[in-house]
């Protein structure tokens, strides 16, 4: 059994939609972050990072999104999320993964945590208006040099899609129409659609 | 043969000592950021994003450090720079590797180019105020949660190693005295010392 920590509206949303997909044999605890949950000594002694996903396991926890959606998608090869027997194609999935978690993750932070990089409110409002110009430069490189099409890395699903389903959830929350993204609204839609994504999206809206 | 786009003092540092380390056929294309060429055209039909590392493969690019980091490993299996067998130990170097990109890199970057999240001066200035602070908080998780000793990972050197050496030489730009960390200036230390880590140094102080 898998035990992903989780939260709303938290990248850990992604791991959630692998498990699924994965067909894991998991559970789902979601931390309540309006009540500091992810702070608790309970919690930090799981993830001393304070933060979701992490996903504990047999062995060990495992935290970190790409680090997460590598472990589903090699402990469960039946469920194809990566390209396990090609180190090429399957640093390509690591170099979406890192990009997401490293790039546009951050840059998303700006507009909600900026609290983390500067104490001054005047600084942190200013991370704050520009985050969108930010985030809108990050989907026009996904839109117009990553997404291949009809999924992240072409005709083969890897766990890029529900990461990149994710994170796309997100430019709504800074006033950004995904329409102007058209391949990357049509990925959207098409994940939105998808049972597994729509069982997972079911449990979030689902009182704790 | 792998050529490495690089530049002095940035994150290409790990994946260089990692091809080394390999035993790589590889060859070393230094860019130089004071003249800002990895914003010409030549340099972004390599790689769109405008950033080092990037490493050209007979089968194409590939690029973030973790993604570069991971395709040496499995590409040259008898470097054993990651666990590539197990896929827990495995996601434990893809999480500490995540944690360096997703949070260390970007702490350091807000010390050095804030005029990524802001355009206000003040707000820049307010950023490299406060970025010794965050990439302090940083190092002191590494050193209590993290770095198992005497390598990353424990007895098993992995690519973290050189990824996290590079790192931490970014700690004395923020006035930060590696030794308030003993464990990671122990572990700077003997990396310093390492044969192909001299090599990769010796070539980086080089005239370009």
């Amino acid at each position: 059994m898998l035990t992903l920590y989780s939260a709303p509206r938290t990248c850990a949303l992604a791991s959630h939609i692998a498990l699924e997909q994965a067909g894991a044999h998991y559970e789902v605890v979601r931390l309540d972050f309006r009540a500091n949950a992810q702070r608790e000594p309970d919690y930090l002694a799981i993830n001393p990072k304070g933060r979701v996903p992490a996903l504990v396991t047999e062995r060990g926890v495992i935290t970190e999104t790409p680090a997460i959606l590598t472990f589903i998608a090699q402990s469960h090869p039946q469920a194809r999320l990566a390209p396990l027997d090609d180190a090429f194609a399957f640093a390509q999935v690591q170099a979406f993964a890192s990009f997401l978690c490293a790039t546009v993750h951050p840059a998303h932070a700006h507009g909600v945590r900026g609290y983390r990089w500067a104490d001054d409110p005047a600084a942190i409002e200013e991370m704050k208006r520009k985050a969108p110009q930010v985030m809108s430069d990050c989907f026009d490189l996904i839109e117009r040099d990553m997404l291949a099409g009809p999924w992240v890395m072409g005709e083969a699903y890897s766990f890029c899609d529900p990461y990149l389903f994710t994170i796309a959830g997100w430019l709504e929350g800074h006033r950004l129409d995904i329409a102007r993204w058209p391949k990357t609204a049509d990925h959207f839609d098409r994940m939105s659609e998808n049972p597994a994504v729509r069982r997972v999206l079911a449990s979030h809206t689902a009182p704790v």
